[in-house]
């Protein structure tokens, strides 16, 4: 286990001792069970590696998957100033009031997978204290958007952790009434510190995993490509330092999710990690406990190129790969249903002796 | 369109005259509907590629998908004698109990998924009368087995259409309480018979499409790859000919599955198809009436290899690709979630002028 650099934060160093790998008897259990049932041998494939994974995580030859939440968590981003994104950082506020009215791509999916959505606002520029005191999103602002990273760190280290121990907050908030979570983001501006934590913990160029976040051209790609090298030059960030990465080059929702991630392991529960930027959360949690990897589920593979390399630093394989870029969460709650599948196939089908079906001959 | 040669068998010439391509104006509200939705262009991808789709197929902008129905065609073969499968064929019918008391991966899954089961015995070996009468399965026997592909035609020509049009009649049966149909198969060895129509109808080479179904090892593989290369030789089925593929190297349920989608494509409802088995029938299908295209989504890739040339020869990209390869409809069932997504897309998600959100400049 890495040990927390500032001591004073005892809360993030006593949750990251509470993280565990998945059990090896329930993930026994499960494998000898799953071998069992009326088909050709791990005939339902993925699904089936995927709910032996559950039954190692939850301790549970019933993996409780029923209560599902979306978190998205929201934050500004000073490098917006450099031009990376094709829309203004007021679309970041505005796309909040967007998931209030439960307008935006993430409601329509999450209530078609029977999720609900917990928007928390880690860091938008702009104030949202309407929405808080109206109780419809949580607020756990560190600032009002990053510093540019084009020019010097997004937050101070302390800041980093203060994230990140608000997205384990959030997790322990709402653990008891949640079986799996699955995170999400909103951010304009957020691939670039995605990518910039993407090269820097999978140590691939910032060429290989550079894409065209919400639309770039190609002049704009060139463009996005330079300025993530500057920030990588500008900062140095210490890859064998997860909290210097998210402070050098991240973002607050970035540390929200990483720190949701580290919560759900704590807690045992899995949690469905979505697109691009949910990944690069994945990975700052990975560099603080590698064990919550144990807990993760990859939900999709996006469009943006780097999104392979980070997901096999994770070691993992996603569920879908539909050309998404959204975020949101929106890939995450796409593959809430193949989660329940997975369960259903541990737990409802019958083996060979329940249904009198005549096995594979040796 | 292709004529049916058997006049007499005006059902299915009928049927095939009601089959027209999507409604392009519809494709096109559909698409200009997407590109206002509050993200960034197209960044749901496959999903709005699908949403157009359905809107398409269905001529509607709000198109129904919420009453799906995975119909599991079944059927033996003679070709099991050949030892091409490492189940024996009573396992068919033993299988078709499991389905009725609800204990196999397709009750499981289609059950997750909020979708209807239903069984239909096309062609198996036992005699499955305590099930039809009890009303638990539908009969459309046309024989007990196919012949052993391997001395001869699998069937009679008459046998061929009278399969297609039981498959038509059920969805013709069904349409008024489904707004969306999920294809499915059981039978022992049929991965045989859809390998033989698989090379025909694209054009590939038998050891290119050849898997190990059920699970063989590498003798069993040689050896079944000979037996379909001798099926081949034996039958010579005329590949501008569906009827003729059916005939010579096909299967009951696989007919069945052919025109399941035939009458689904007619009625203009979409038909999810499944795995290998099922693309099998879609080919016929294709091969019958090439507008049929218009109405499948295709679930999943499943392990065979031969599946990626059969869903290219559809011109269709799946959904999933799960390393599943049990059929019964395991994997349309699995999917039958994200075409609700899809829809939710389409129906629920604000435009960027309703919800005040700022656009992509230009």
């Amino acid at each position: 286990m890495k040990p927390i650099t500032q001591k004073e934060h005892s809360f993030l160093d006593t949750v990251v001792k509470e993280i565990f790998p998945q059990d090896t008897s329930y993930r026994e259990q499960a494998t000898a069970h799953l071998e069992q049932l009326t088909m050709p041998h791990w005939a339902l494939g993925d699904l089936m590696d995927l709910a032996v994974d559950l039954a190692g995580m939850t301790r549970s030859l019933k993996p409780p998957v029923e209560r599902k939440t979306v978190v998205v968590m929201v934050g500004d981003h000073g490098v917006t100033e450099e031009g990376v994104s094709k829309y203004p950082s007021e679309v970041t506020a505005q796309m909040v009031y967007n998931f209030v009215a439960g307008g935006a791509g993430i409601n329509a999916l999450a209530k078609q997978a029977g999720a609900k959505v917990e928007v928390v606002d880690m860091g938008t520029a702009a104030d949202l204290d309407d929405l808080v005191s109206k109780g419809v999103i949580r607020s756990k602002k560190i600032a009002f958007g990053t510093n540019n990273i084009a020019k010097g760190p997004a937050m101070s280290r302390t800041h980093a952790v203060l994230a990140v121990e608000a997205g384990i907050e959030v997790a322990y908030a709402l653990a008891d009434q949640v079986d799996i979570f699955a995170t999400g983001d909103m951010g304009i501006g957020n691939t670039t510190p995605s990518t910039a934590i993407a090269a820097v913990l999978t140590g691939s160029s910032v060429r290989d995993l550079t894409g065209r976040g919400t639309g770039l051209d190609d002049g704009e790609l060139e463009r996005k490509i330079k300025i993530i090298e500057k920030i990588l030059e500008v900062n140095h960030p210490d890859k064998d330092d997860a909290l210097d990465v998210l402070a050098k080059v991240g973002g607050f929702e970035i540390g929200g999710i990483a720190g949701l991630i580290l919560g759900a392991a704590a807690r045992r529960k899995p949690v469905v990690v979505d697109g691009f930027i949910s990944t690069a959360g994945a990975l700052i949690a990975q560099g603080i406990e590698p064990f919550t990897r144990d807990y993760i589920i990859c939900a999709h593979r996006s469009m943006e190129p780097g999104h392979r390399a980070m997901q096999e630093k994770l070691g993992k394989k996603p569920l879908l790969d539909l050309n998404l870029r959204l975020g949101e969460g929106t890939g995450a709650a796409l593959s809430l249903n193949l989660v329940e599948a997975s369960r259903a196939i541990l737990t409802e089908v019958a083996t060979f002796a329940d249904a009198g079906v005549t096995g594979t001959p040796e």
